[in-house]
């Protein structure tokens, strides 16, 4: 038998913990062992046992379930500190759908992890869709990762000379930013100023990582060169916000941020009233009330339906920063009419997505990227991550059609009760 | 042994699923057979596993860990269709940390599901520094959750003459709406017109469920009672996206929405020196100049260094919808100097969260929940949602004061290399 | 003849002033008389007359034009300090314009002042087509000023004490706001949070009267109440930035201020042939396109081609207050198919207009509210200046539909090319 | 006697106009002559005349004020259309104030047209502040104007082709458009996709002209060479939006258009208590409050207390388009603490000046910028635009730190009720 629980696999192998595990609970208790030490005392599979036990007794509960897991904890030691054991998410799998991508060209199967009912079968539906419009279109419009580095000047004539002086020797301090790195390529560097504040927003490209923690590494070399270097600048933070990262703003909305990337797909008149069960006049109209004005009348930059609710599903699925749900939470759906037929299509400034680093590495994980075919990084040129944002795209343009269908034949709020029973 | 994994289970109670194998990949891979129809024709359990097995097939790959989960599909029903297993993400334990909210009051141990290596550690330094200073503060201020409901009029002297009449007919609606409904309680109906559009948005009490699925069924109730009774109105959508869900905006920022809370510590000038290794001076200015100058400069509404990491992680391991992450990126973290000492707060303005319905059903979330002690909903009174919403809430400011420390100390960069090791 | 120049009349009448003249320079020079100081030692007229002569004669110039103006500077002492003339902008008539609204009903003549070539021709074309089309209808949704008083509390459990405190004692606020003003109706106070920071957003209705002055007036003595009654907390500033005042601003957009105006015209499919030479289907895609998208990719608050222009123009002719044309600038112009016809509207949330006080008083503008009959303000009803609301939407309703129009002929660089000549 | 009244003039010299005024009123009412056609029936300076007193005759009103003015309509014709005489605008003097720029240096008397009572007295005290001070520093960051051109493409596919084609083909697109023009320089074109939409984003550097004009015609020169170069993309708007041009936007706070101008002063704590009566320490903190969290909190973009009213006075003085007041508004007021001083400064990301064209060459206009030494352009190279920016930065600053200074000793009602007598 391959497959073990993990959480059962340690109690096997560990009968000598139980004469050990008093004393173990009092210091933890007395405060002599921190929780996070017991990694380096007994090693990762008994500390993550113990640490649940230990949870477990102080507050007299079962935690059997978080404890009956398969992930190898040796795994994730870049992951997680402190560990006790695992939250399972339900997995589904929709489609196959078809793709007409420059990375991802074929029919793919979409893992789609959520706990939110009604979500998978739409997704599902919208493939189906797309498959009966002949595959959807997808290209990756860009492709950077950013970081802003905060200094402060002592005033706003050195606050210029700053910004001249910086562009002035960008070879340079490209140079010092990608030394001693694998694949990382520093292709800009802008700086942006308020008062005696200058933000150096750095633009890179990092392959087929996500490549924040590149980028940190690579701005804190930067730092340290333009400090010895540039008199009368003070260094204040390695991210100044500027980025953006993880947070909602007009910066990514506008300029773009990880991977811009837009998906489409031509639905005729008869496969938006046979499948969708409603008219392409519907479909545009709903769009533009809902999607472009109503977002508009709220100050919200994201013009689309819910592509969060598919990244959330597809980010956990493939071990992606699920915090960066919200850069991929903005952007358009637009819905058009083109002769007879409708084109929609979702434009994603901001995807963050990597096949290296992270989360990819956890068994669970990985196999989603083995699902699509992006397990197997070729770093320099982020080939694999191209194609995941790709197919991301793609989901999200499944999904969104899907709900907007749905509105349009206005049984949102039935399909909740119904499956959400 | 109470503890199975369910993949094994499977396995085991359905050896006569070899036979039948063979023919029912036939049906399938022929798309006589649609993936999801598996549910009713062989059960939940057997369907999870020939799905995952025919992906197995048809890609050459093996789903073993996939397959190797806890969660009883049968429990699932509500959260996922068309699944094939569970994703696992790695769970930490942080904490205890001290809470004097009005819900929360005690030492909580702090559940964190995430792939993202130094978060769980850097929370749990911010919970200790928090315990030094005598616990965080936390208040919700407000609670409700929204619906938009999107309608046309013929003119915009009918736009003025629908807004008039909702406002003089505000309580048949709320009757409308609250009808064979435990407890939710619609509160407020304000409209917005753009032209020939209105939106009409529900504010509701929805007690301790998140909400909104309830609002969206009580705004399909008073949607077909406006159509009905209420001349010259179109309805376009149950949702106009001015709720705002899942998607940045200002009018949550603003106006809030789900709960919005405030936590607070406030911390000595010795903590600071000693614990956080910096000094109040540079806690105030770094604050000031990256959380509120940078992401004002960047047009960003998430004033903040990572809520978003704290909220994805707690969201994921409590069974919330990991999509809301988007709303919970919103708010301000504030650094104050308060006579020697410093005074940190967090503000989320629209932290959406419930304790009944969507993922906080399944094995691992609910045992989650229960080191919260928040599982036992008392749905009128919306107690345990607060209580965990005041959780979650200091769990951020663990977050934020530790990452807002380690900045000033300049070692972001460090601790990302070493960890990610 | 009643009418004099007054910089002549100033001349003619101070005979003896040569003979001062070096005397009162001499001490401008040497800081022994500051300008502003005039106006007490030698009168109004003669000081701006001074004020004037001075400058010219440091710096060796020739002032005449500004000095040859019409303004009584007795009647300008409410709208500036240091009066050296006047500055002369252009003023256009257009019109008549038909308009069906609740207040303005009938033809109105539309006085523009503005010195951007070919903005009252492209009114005036709006205007006309406006009135092919039966006129255009008008509504105000909303009519109430704000102003945020921002105020900072020691915990954040004080400050949800503050916002509770505030509520239960709304009557008593709003009459110490009230009392000894003629007809300020203060109807909502809101508090917003965010950390120690609390922000008292005062609603009131002015009348006629944009009422600026007239809120900071009532703040200030809510401001003194609250103070003087409720303890522990400290008042920052009558002004907090959440009114929002003169800056752009979601909030604005998403709850209006001053007056919600919406004005529209249905226009048939000859007409846009024939007089706005284009199509329904160009128009509505253009405006789509260019107003809606456009405005959403670049993070803008303004999905309108050039309501500033308009509004500019109006508040100069009108003495409004020149400022608020950025609170005028935000808003939506909607353009959608009707049938055959299309039906434009603009949606105009914050329109800050007055009829008494700021710069209604002076003569030339004053002759210009008497074009529109708006001069004679009903103060506690405020009937004017929503008539005045009303009147201005229209203008700028006639300007978009006429950029619009042209856009969609590709003529806007031709007709700058021709009038700019 | 230099100085004529222009209304006077006319009506002295055209004695038989008395004769033909019953024919042409007959004409104008019956519609036989348009308000418009006048200019070339009877002249420019009769037609003003004959409008002003058609109007004055159907609505029986006497609009004399508006008829005694000194503005030559000869050269207005570049400016308005349908003149019928001109709106007076108070106008102060206030300062000399001291500035070290890199285009302006030197002490400066600056010039308001404003209606708005206690706003001149403000700004000349924050200019004798400045002077008390050593002076204002002041840079100018960017410089360049944008347009941004809307084009629709078949698919998605062809959206990436066209911007890799403007990418490649730059050197091209720049010639053309600069051909036969003075001094515009196309410095770059950044393409924007949403769907099937591509906008062209043009920067330019229009020397000392604002050029919005000069842009526009270089865009339309752009545009007729790609339609007939490049295949498969439709043209749609010569602006679609993102320019983005006298409408809010995040994308001008961010990456700036204009002049982007940043001012600063350096205020001891002597001159802060004895000239300002308040401390230091409660500048910083109101300046927080309120400028910086107060509009966070609004969703604002701009982070100051009064931009637009400086800006607003200031561009009516010198002849500026009003409308770009939206603009200018955007910004951020900074004050922070430096050693025992403190530090105020004023960020302006897109200031629109120009000192050829629009208003400028008006009479009173045209003196306004010859008081500040602005007034023969030196086209090519921008340096007096540059300079008039400068200027108008630090009469901006000089606004700022005076209201800030005035609601540190919390006197603004006050002083609005004392003013606005």
């Amino acid at each position: 038998m391959k497959v073990v629980a993990r959480g059962q696999f340690v109690m096997a192998t560990n009968l000598d913990y139980q004469s050990k595990k008093k004393d173990i609970f009092e210091k933890l208790s007395s405060g002599k062992i921190k929780l996070y030490q017991l990694d380096d005392l007994v090693g990762l599979d008994l500390a993550t046992r113990i640490r649940r036990e230990f949870v477990e007794s102080q507050l007299d509960l079962c935690l059997e379930n978080i404890g009956n897991f398969c992930l190898d904890p040796k795994t994730c030691t870049a992951n997680i500190e402190n560990m006790i054991g695992t939250v399972q998410v339900p997995l589904a799998i929709v489609g196959p759908v078809k793709i007409v991508g420059e990375y991802a060209t074929g029919n793919f199967y979409l893992p789609l992890a959520t706990t939110e009912g009604a979500l998978a079968a739409s997704v599902n539906r919208g493939c189906s869709v797309i498959n009966k419009s002949g595959g959807a279109q997808v290209v990756v419009l860009k492709d950077f990762q950013t970081r802003s580095i905060l200094f402060k000047v002592n005033s706003i004539v050195e606050a210029k000379r700053f910004c001249i002086w910086v562009y002035e020797n960008f070879e340079d301090l490209k140079k010092v930013g990608e030394q001693d790195e694998d694949f990382i390529r520093v292709e800009k560097i802008n700086p942006y100023v308020v008062g005696l504040n200058v933000w150096l927003q750095l633009e890179a490209n990092t392959g087929d990582a996500m490549g924040m923690n590149m980028i940190t590494i690579a701005g804190k070399k930067i730092v340290e060169y333009i400090v010895s270097v540039f008199r009368g600048v003070e260094f204040i933070s390695e991210s100044g916000n500027m980025c953006v990262d993880k947070k909602p703003s007009a910066m990514n909305l506008i300029n773009g941020r990880g991977k811009k990337v837009v998906a489409s797909v031509m639905i005729s008149k008869e496969i938006v009233e046979n499948n969708l069960k409603t008219t392409v006049d519907c479909l545009v109209d709903l769009n533009y009330r809902k999607n472009i004005l109503g977002s508009a009348s709220a100050g919200s930059l994201g013009y689309n339906a819910h592509f969060a609710n598919i990244i959330a599903a597809m980010f956990i699925a493939m071990g992606q920063d699920v915090a960066h749900v919200v850069d991929g939470s903005h952007g358009f759906t637009t819905v058009e009419k083109s002769g007879k037929n409708v084109l929609f299509s979702v434009t994603l400034p901001a995807l963050q997505v990597g096949v290296i680093g992270g989360g990819t590495v956890l068994a669970t994980q990985n196999e989603c990227l083995r699902i699509l075919g992006v397990h197997a990084p070729i770093k320099e040129t982020g080939y694999n991550s191209k194609k995941l944002a790709e197919i991301i795209a793609v989901g999200v343009l499944a999904g969104e059609l899907s709900l907007i269908g749905a509105l349009c034949s206005h049984d949102l709020a039935r399909s909740h009760k119904r499956l959400n029973r």
